[in-house]
């Protein structure tokens, strides 16, 4: 046995246990009480001293090493995976954007050998569908069985399909049993808003919200959702943020299609409100709601209309965010690759067995990852254990590497004290124990 | 006294009623038992003995003198205009597009030249919003104060709005109290299935119908509901042919909305076997549906969820409609503006007074024509007296200058007898007594 | 002719037109222009001078000369057939309870006889189903061939029947073709509530109001809609007060059922705040709910899931309603047959022509009495000319036979000057012209 | 060590892993790979050569040793427990009936003895409230502290309550912070439908089906759903068994409502028809709906709108239901004690951990078993190693001491080979090893 851990607190499946944990050749190898008869053989031993223990975090939804609108994104490869672990993440999923004249598996290599050497958790890539790839459908099955089985699509930037291409794409990735994953907001309509607001010198932050307002996100996800049925696509909607959207998930399962959706940390945590007060920093696409969205989005995530919390990583630094001119060049994202998990656990009637199934579990198991995500034998042994102290968020402390959080001087109860990836203790102390390029990237295979 | 109607079984309201109906310088003047005292200054008296007599159809949606598509249609303002008063209806509807170097304006008074010297009826014109309209919006209040508050919007072919221009022209609109009329259906993925049945050499009708299933008819329908919450605009959809649309006009009303609908007697006495029994010559669009959408349709007219029912009369000729390679190039359009009452007249369960509300007086009041459509001192007196002998309808003996009608052979309870407009017999005996050009033009004013 | 109405206003259908009327043999014999040509043989003329005309009011329920818990009803049918006159009600329906040893068609002679010599307007009577009538259901056939079709079931009170019971009584009238009438409230949870109330010496108006919550009305709407759904029954529901059954009625027509409902003035201009000012007064049931309840009643009443509006009429005096010990034995019931007419026509967004259609038309179509309640040739000549003048409703001026009203100090926008009942002017400078016993009660058939 | 369980492929939570099982003083103590370390001490070890092995089955709704309607129920404490062991369920959940006499207390100590010295697995009691309980509701409280926190209510059969009544027991239940469990049908009107069924000479058994409809079902249950949201009540329903009642949990939880669902076998395997080819023998309540409703019912249990699946096992022998002279008077109930997991194990879609969790996992959690019904350390060792060979049902072979089985010939897929019962291995080559009165009573605590 390489590892033990004894005296957790673990959380398995719906239940809270205390437990030892055993642990080998990076995988967890027994769950049980007294687990001491094995500690001879064990290379090396920890006391959980009756703190939680959980799966490590999934997180299927950042953008690292990104480059955007002339814009790299703050975190590569490296510090993104770094600043996930920190944060009790053991495992990324990012996307492959294929240039117009290379193929989708070209990029897909291509954009695994630039994270190879930098990653230091695991990780998988979603393969983008983008309006120059529709040539290159003829792919599909090939990259489904290779293990990449989830394609992302926009509704919406200059780069996003119309409903004839995303419907021929669906069609494509239903046939080879793939998945698509999708980011829903009606492009046309929020674009002519857009050019409203500036014909009018509305340039502030406040007129990106009222230029993407929630009936044309809760428009897009419904036109998404017929043509996911019409393709008989099963399908993952991305960041949910508006409560109008909900119900239209709700109809959508009840007519018998496949569909799941997340959340984002900042959709639960922030308001528009920060849109004046912290100006052109928290412009994210879909843009923060009113706080009355927080309540039902909860109660969603509480009972499963929603499945999942992704963080949808994507910061840029503070100089990049504000000087832009207008809210409509302002880039846009947020950082919470290391917040997520914490911030989650906080939620009002979040469960620690909801909170790992939301954070780690459900995410694992809808992007096709068998190994990740539970505290079970025969598991990777990605785990964490939480402090008992509570914690302050700080740009200064946090390892994403942006200069600002919108989450600065938020107390949060806990934040991972051991982090253990495939066996190997890779945070402890608050350092990284690791080596860069340590992760592996991992093959998937849906349900 | 310029004429008097004696012995009308008079459909009046929600009634219907022994009546005589006594009418001076082209308006009801009375209603009444025993008007006979009436008589003597009459100029002419008609016996209608116990006939059922109505007020004149009012058909708010035909395609009359059209050029598109390189062809013109069947029927030009003459000979449609007199097609429709041998069908019952006295007022018709058609659409004015402005040429791109044209204003609005300078269209409308184009089309009413055009119309001036031919027309039969009384008429109005629609002004249809194209892509290259939206620099034009800035005439809109006064086309509304001028008369003219109706604003044909495509969400379909080569020239639909997208939805952000969608959403610009109705809020002109919305601004100007006039209201939006609509063609819903979802172009860029009917334009993809086109493209993959015309690709899989699948050129038969029947790919017509399925280039453009009922999915994306509904789903257009509730993304213009969308948009038309949002611009806080009336909307009027036009030819409603599929029964998934029915619940949605529903919810849009509950929640607040202002929501009009018609559907057109192909939807509801055809259906998509006609598509292999008569090919080509029953393309439409939106297309024939499966048997199945009737039901739901009449019950839906029956019971208020529709308004209205027009012609949306576009007719080609046999040998256009059959020389195109392919059903995307054969031009689509049916004809009814002559049978459409008759055809609605025997629907299951319709009764006189709804028959007489969803052909005439509903469709009269929605587009702002205050004296059209009912049988009530001070209303123009453009009445139809009902033959009691039924009627097979026939291309031969249709007044539709169109070679085949797709109601060939069957068999209806009545036909109209005597047609009377403004005060005028402008039918009897099957003959047609007025002058070419005796037809008004109608300035509309929205309730 | 007998009576001839110059220059009226007149509601007729979905119009406001102006008009003359004439009359002959107490029927309306023409509508028209410039009537007076008929001039010379009317007995009578009226100038109407431009004042709005229109059909006299239905009142579909009212209770006069009942004797219910030991007390009798404030008004009998002198008094209260002559308020509903001078409230512009010339059609009043009441109800026939039979005695145990009585058959329903004795009860119903007998009950005619009561009313016979007193009635100063037309009426016809419900016939009531106690549960000792549930012997006599066989005589429902004979009872709706005779011209009674209309049959009123309690779910309240000690005299109300059990879901078995209702079923039985709703096959029965099913079959005959009759219509059910019904006031839904759960007997059984709110008996438990008045005891518990009454337990805890809660014993103040208010807890009238708290032991009948709108979910105890709601809940037996919803059973009494799946009892008539199963026993294949047109239903009529009484006094619907609370916006919790709108969609469920709404729901129950979707899904095929004919459903009918009403509501009445006091869940309109009334809410449960009186039972603080007002005490006992205005304690009735249904009772009164927060105002919360005014903007969706009245919105339903305006769009159609509400048909119409009767008064409830069931006063008691000042004494009897406060001298009762605690809420549960205070007499219940307001009076509102002469001002129901004037509260409805001042609604917010109230169009005339919806007031008559809520306040006449429907009510005579639904119980069936094809010549009351519209301004048509044929149709009897009750008719009413409403004053220009605002009028202050006050108890003191009022006819009901009661020393008090709920409205007493409100100003309303109207009142009847003149009322026709029959083509008789029965009131005219705010005296009653006609004779006791005038009224005829009317044979009513279900369309 | 006490047991060893090699080689299993155990069912935990959602997923299905190869382990081995370790148990020690009648608990799982641990879980993993190659734990034959442990084996030294181990005083059994079991190879489960790659079985599957699941937690046993939680069977929360059974009548044992019950006397009702003058005829005792076939199984006895002692062979219902037996049969529920051989079918792999090792906890069961019966009922308390207090006599008018007896307090509830009392009543539960006396139950507790009639069973003490009889039943074979763990098993603990729901209290029923009857009419002649409603004075005793004062006990309740004690009862929910002292581990019986589930209370039995029937709007059904001679001892229902009226909604009064059910009010006032849900409102001291909740109170209490306790759960009622309740069997809802319409009563009333069921009871008048039975009478006019014998009325009509029509007596056999598929008049018991005509005589207690979906709707009498539905209605019920929307009803009591009703209640409990007035009582702010959580609520459990039994037996649902037609499609209708569906919707109407979906809609109570969308409301905020905590609402619980079962199934039983019968409603999932059997069908109306039965009650032709079987006549009596397959008459219970609720009753054997048409096939149409297994489709819904199996989705709704396979997404989580049913939330387990207990037996109502209240089998009566072949001659006590064949005599009965109508379907009346025929005893109610079927037997699946003994059949219920292998029968829902092979419904079509049902995944493994689905099985569990509807089987075992949720009714234990449900009812409030914190040690029953999951396959982790610290949990009761109650285990079922399931044969890989199929097996043919017949009640020669069944242990329910009932001379019949509805699914007789009927081949499933597997059963228990082994069962073990807090670490006892109680049954194995089909014999039971186990003392009569070993199982032990189980206190409760709601989550």
């Amino acid at each position: 046995m390489d590892l033990l851990i004894l005296n957790a607190l673990a959380v398995v499946g719906s239940e809270v246990l205390p437990l030892d944990i055993a642990i080998q050749k990076g995988k967890i190898c027994a769950l049980g009480h007294d687990l001491q008869a094995y500690q001879e053989g064990a290379q090396r031993v920890i006391d959980a001293q009756k703190r939680i223990v959980t799966p490590g975090g999934v997180d299927i939804h950042a953008h690292l090493s990104y480059f955007v609108g002339g814009r790299h994104t703050a975190d590569t490869f490296a510090s993104g995976t770094q600043a996930a672990l920190f944060g009790g993440t053991t495992t990324v999923m990012d996307f492959v954007e294929a240039a117009e004249e290379e193929s989708l598996t070209q990029a897909l290599e291509r954009r695994r050998r630039e994270a190879q050497d930098l990653v230091c958790c695991d990780y998988s890539l979603h393969m983008s569908i983008l309006p120059h790839d529709l040539g290159k459908l003829a792919e599909i099955p090939e990259l489904v069985k290779g293990g990449c089985p989830t394609f992302k699509h926009y509704t919406a930037y200059s780069f996003s399909l119309d409903d004839g291409q995303l419907y021929r794409s669906f069609q494509a990735i239903a046939k080879a049993q793939g998945m698509a994953v999708v980011h829903a907001e009606n492009w046309p309509l929020i674009r002519e808003l857009i050019r409203q607001h500036l014909e009018a010198q509305e340039l502030a932050p406040r007129y990106h919200a009222l230029s993407r307002p929630a009936e044309a996100e809760a428009e897009a996800v419904e036109r998404v959702l017929e043509l996911a049925r019409l393709a008989q696509m099963k399908i993952y909607l991305f960041h949910q943020g508006c409560s109008q959207a909900l119900p239209l998930i709700e109809r959508a399962r009840r007519r018998g299609q496949t569909v799941y959706a997340e959340t984002c940390p900042h959709y639960l945590a922030l308001d528009d409100s920060y849109l004046e007060s912290m100006g052109p920093l928290v412009v994210c696409s879909p843009p923060l709601r009113p706080a009355s969205h927080h309540r039902p989005l909860i109660k969603a995530l509480e009972e499963g209309t929603l499945d999942s919390v992704s963080s949808d990583h994507c910061p840029f630094s503070r100089r990049e965010k504000e000087e832009a001119p207008n809210f409509a060049q302002t880039p846009g994202g947020l950082a919470s690759i290391e917040t997520r998990m914490t911030l989650i656990k906080d939620l009002p009637h979040m469960s620690l067995p909801r909170w790992v199934e939301v954070c780690a579990t459900r995410p694992a198991q809808l992007v096709g990852l068998p190994h990740k995500g539970q505290l079970l034998p025969g598991f990777d042994a990605d785990l964490v254990v939480w402090s008992h102290e509570p914690y302050t968020i700080s740009a200064a402390t946090l390892h994403e590497k942006v200069d600002w959080t919108p989450y600065e001087g938020r107390q949060v109860s806990s934040r991972p004290q051991i982090v253990i990836s495939r066996g190997e203790v890779v945070i402890s102390e608050n350092q990284y124990f690791g080596q860069l390029g340590r992760g592996r990237y991992l093959n998937r295979r849906l349900k």
